[in-house]
């Protein structure tokens, strides 16, 4: 295994995983304790785990954990049925089910050692992250018993790397997976990437962006060696590989006519490609799929619909056990402005919720955690629970497109915890979108939650540092959505800079306010985009007003938003369920902060806040920028309490947010006095 | 010489140089009896001219003309100096100065022949292009005696061509030049480009973009060789060869770690450099320089000014006889929206009128027409004129980037004609600017007009058809700006299609009423811009409005326009002399066209028109975009009277052009009616 890259301090390339010495003598007493490993197996897993326990030991003992003979005064490692010892612990003490990948950590009294078993290596691996956590976070081993089990089977990290090096709404360099249309030749940096993954519980990967380009349709054929290369890494780490692919492969490399999912020869080039894929990577993932999307091919081109298209693929996968992902952003992309009835809200429960239980049972349906994409403030998509006897993961994006492209700190975790609750009515209260991406609420086999990653080469791996707290949550999540959020930041808060009361408050402080203040200086009320055409960075109120995107705000001289309710506007309500689609519906019960994705309102409306609609905006964007430029001044304050090359980086990207902030609030403020008229009730000033 | 290629007929590859054979009886007996040629010298560019009066001939007569022995009934062409006989009928008849580049055609009716004869082989090129544009024509010969010579000494196209092949603002396919960052290995293009622009006087080409990357900036060393190899094509067409400079070049290529224009070793490199160019090319004509001009380099990283940034160049090219033509084009491109002081139409006079003088005397100044940058409507550039003790040449776009990109039907030459007879009073009435562009309203010694090309390798050089009649036109314009725009229109019709009255009158409706129908569906009244970011193509009203590039429209609730008044706005009136002065500044004398552009008024302010200005928006965007619509009708009504391949590539454009045009109709309009809330007086539907 390939060691951690030896660099200059203050990079933030260790990101959560590093382990420096321990300064408080009490625990590195009750460590050193068990600084000896009992391992009897040895899986290419639970080795990983090994070097990675062993690894972290030394780090933060000093000494690297011997081996030892008997399990006293040891870290015992192992699976159930593969170490004699843990097998019996976990027969004695009869821990609730911890399923294929959970683990339990158990201290024991009598013998002076932890037992970390599992059913799986990769339970052992998880395990071993989780007790690497409790000694990075200082917690004594005394009467330890932790049971965990994951919640959502699927986790997933989408990467949207090109071959040719880029990554599509990447915002931390470029590829690490690949360079001029190869692949890179230094893989250690794809090593250290899994290392992370799986610390925070990631089991699956896609390799490459949706939308596949012509020759990134070559990697289930030319490239299959490099794929199985990149595999074989992510096998050591417990993560099944898949790769996004082109639907008109047999096109566009098969050398057929048609790709046509109903044609027989379109039906044996994908068998055929497929066993082709097993050959060489047997436990192969499968396929994720973008079809019919933004101008990628389809089965509609053929009158075909997207059971047709993904059974055709989950056929060929059956026989070895893959899956297909098949995705539901599919809309009007050459909507006409104009044209205020078609809805982009709609399109993805109107294009799939028919097709209910026509999909193969290894059919993934992967659905946007919103309607629309991504944005800073939508509803949930009404498609997420909606149906029953089709399997889904929810999809969520790490990669701050929308959301300040991470030179901008915006938190996620808070903003995915809320949609995790949300309840979906269902099967009646409770039908919380947690429950539906876990399988749970419909008792789907395949479940779980995707997410587009943040990650490229920079060298500390997200561009903004405080953007690494998103990974991780994210990982910490999708494995147990019940985490609290204060629980997810200060866990990663310790395991990236340390133990600090001060650093600790701030940095905390930072991050929960972070979404907050971002929503206030961008675009108002839920109504969403109000960003640069293609880059998506940077205030343009009617960048996308005239657009064929179907992103629309409607702002006249009079008001502004988007009618979608059932009565007068596009019915986009009616998607939701009993007390969902009635609070939506209605403008006395519509929350603000969606106001304006569901209402077309006057300037003049008062809101729940008691504030009109423009004194709102006004209001948001003054206090947005000014709370912005406050996060400077928060972290100077830290200077002295962690590495130097970390305080300066992440002082430089909030020197620019700060500043960027006032762009976006004059921008705002100025396009909605000057459509308006009205000015501001506290006479701040506002360019004309 | 390489002949046109041998094309399927309908593409217009041969522009207005196809020589059908002629219809007329009548004509062909009268032209038959000077099927001869007499020449007696073996200059290079009087066997160009043979070469075109042969090929004319045969074309037009069926029968290639034969060698004449005998000065009777014949066409004698030759140098007042070099042929004996040109230069005794020179001396009898006494035609008035007709300078280095004019020339004589002279029907004898004694000896039955024509004389085309001038001073230099260049004077016998264009008399012969003129001798065969008569013939053409179907003009008698009889009595014929024309005595020409052009307005302007510097008739000047600039490529905007890139060495990876693409053209900036190119809208007719790639560069025929360069590939892949290489020449075109086939320059029997570049050879039949070079007759299109000497049939029309052009006498000097600029061979890459004004934008110098790296690989351009190797022009004057590494790719030497193959520049030479243009001149060469050129210059049996009478052609100058230019190239556009890097200002950093002695960084960039020269190894040095300075361009400072006072620094001994970078005016070393300079002077090395540009010798090293004469040595290959020894009627090389000099360097184009956009330098301190968004985002390029130039004098001001080194605190010098553009006087001594372009005597640096002209330093080194004066022993050659070399120039340095130097652009104008200076503005601030990181201009601040909420900044209503700074104003970019000021740029170029501000920068520049205080450097009158301090240039030397083979630096030429080049001023595009307008304050801006060749928007639809400007007023003209105060700069022209403006600079009695420098040398300047007025710049034209002959591309269409701002005027339809050659989707749409723009023509030109009005637009320049207005431009050419507009008076700037800079030594009283009748200061005109064709008086500025040749130099004759100051004395100035080097002078001219020059215009970026609008052609690429598509087969009919323009993309659209109908734009061959601005490249055609500009050239027409250049030698004789007294040439009225029926004349050149007229002309180039019968040249590019032939005989044909309902041909002639419908073609010149399109063409003379193209420009204002363009104005009447995109940005109103002077105010400019209001197009997509980049790409200049489409309606974006707020494209530019937050941009940091100085083109501001300011609508509000209330109103639009920029104030450039001395009394309330940014003083860029008084940039102007006397009555255009007063004119500009008073909204009373302001005319209509170009009242946004100097003033700012509210919706409701009344037009010289009598309409308010809100209701003059919505009816020319209603009539635009209808006439638009007209002109798909006027022109099938033409099939039948030309080739079906010409017929059908305009059908195509103006096709598109009319949808296109609702396009901007309808988001023009909606844009004011969301913004002022005025409804249109004539109740036409309007988007909201």
């Amino acid at each position: 295994m390939e060691l951690l890259k030896n660099l200059e301090p203050g990079t933030g390339y260790q990101a959560w995983l590093g382990y420096p010495s321990i300064a408080s003598d009490k625990s590195i007493n009750e460590y050193m304790a068990y600084n000896r490993l009992h391992v009897t197996e040895d899986d290419e897993v639970i080795q990983t785990a090994v070097s990675e326990l062993s690894r972290g030991l030394e780090g933060m003992l000093g000494v690297p954990p011997t081996q030892a003979v008997q399990v006293e005064n040891a870290i015992v490692l192992g699976t159930i049925g593969g170490h004699p010892h843990v097998g019996l612990v976990f027969v004695e003490h009869q821990f609730e089910d911890i399923g294929p990948e959970g683990y339990f950590i158990w201290h024991d009294n009598e013998n002076q050692s932890i037992v970390v078993g599992a059913a799986t290596p990769s339970g052992v691996l998880y395990g071993t992250f989780h007790l690497l956590r409790v000694l990075r976070m200082g917690a004594s081993l005394e009467n330890l018993t932790l049971v965990e089990r994951p919640a959502n089977k699927l986790r997933m990290i989408n990467q949207w790397d090109n071959m040719d090096g880029s990554v599509e709404r990447g915002y931390a360099g470029t590829s690490i997976f690949y360079k001029d249309s190869r692949f890179s030749e230094d893989l250690g940096r794809v090593r250290d990437y899994a290392r992370l993954l799986a610390s925070v519980s990631v089991n699956a990967i896609v390799i490459n962006n949706v939308n596949v380009h012509k020759v990134e349709s070559k990697l289930i054929t030319e490239f299959l060696p490099q794929v199985a290369r990149l595999a074989a890494i992510f096998r050591a780490y417990a993560i099944k590989l898949f790769v996004s692919v082109n639907f008109a492969s047999p096109i566009e490399i098969g050398g057929l006519s048609t790709a046509d999912p109903l044609d027989p020869a379109v039906r044996q080039w994908w068998k055929d490609a497929t066993a082709g894929i097993y050959q060489q990577i047997p436990d192969f993932g499968g396929f994720l799929v973008k079809a019919d999307s933004e101008h990628r091919p389809g089965p509609f081109t053929y009158n075909r619909d997207h059971a047709d298209g993904s059974n055709m693929l989950a056929e060929a996968l059956k026989p070895f056990g893959g899956i297909v992902i098949w995705r539901c952003f599919v809309y009007n992309c050459k909507q006409d402005w104009r044209d205020r009835k078609t809805d982009r809200a709609r399109a993805a429960y109107d294009h799939f919720k028919p097709l209910d239980g026509k999909f193969m049972d290894n059919v993934i349906l992967q659905i946007k955690n919103g309607p629309i994409d991504f944005q800073v403030r939508e509803p949930v998509s009404p498609l997420l629970g909606a149906m029953p006897s089709t399997n889904q993961v929810l999809e969520l994006q790490i990669t701050q497109e929308y959301t300040g492209q991470q030179r901008h700190v915006f938190y996620l975790i808070p903003q995915w915890k809320e949609i995790l609750e949300f309840d979906t009515y269902a099967k009646g209260e409770g039908s919380t979108i947690k429950l539906a991406a876990s399988g749970a609420l419909h008792g789907n086999p395949l479940a779980g939650i995707a997410a587009v990653s943040n990650i490229g080469d920079d060298l500390n791996w997200t561009g903004h540092l405080l953007a690494q707290a998103n990974l991780y949550g994210y990982g910490r999540l999708i494995w147990n959505p019940e985490l609290t959020v204060d629980e997810i930041t200060e866990e990663w808060i310790v395991l990236t800079f340390g133990h600090h009361e001060k650093l600790m408050a701030t940095i905390k402080q930072i991050l929960l306010s972070s979404s907050t203040i971002y929503e206030s200086y961008t675009a108002p009320l839920g109504v969403g985009f109000m960003v640069t055409p293609h880059t998506h960075y940077g205030p343009d109120v009617d960048g996308y007003e005239y657009a064929m995107w179907g992103t629309y705000h409607y702002a006249d001289w009079q008001g502004i938003g988007v009618d979608r309710t059932q009565a007068t506007g596009t019915g986009y309500t009616s998607q939701y369920l009993g007390p969902n689609c009635e609070r939506y519906e209605s403008l006395v019960t519509c929350p603000d902060d969606l106001l304006l994705f569901f209402h077309h309102v006057p300037y003049t409306h008062i809101l729940h806040s008691g504030k009109t609609v423009i004194q709102h905006i006004y209001d948001a964007h003054f206090e947005g920028a000014e709370q912005a430029a406050a996060l400077v001044d928060l972290w100077a304050d830290l200077s002295g309490t962690m590495e130097a090359g970390l305080h300066k980086q992440v002082t430089e990207r909030l020197m620019e947010q700060a500043e960027h902030a006032k762009e976006w609030r004059d921008r705002i403020n100025t396009y909605f006095y000057r459509k308006s008229g009205i000015a501001d009730g506290l006479h701040r000033f506002i360019h004309l």
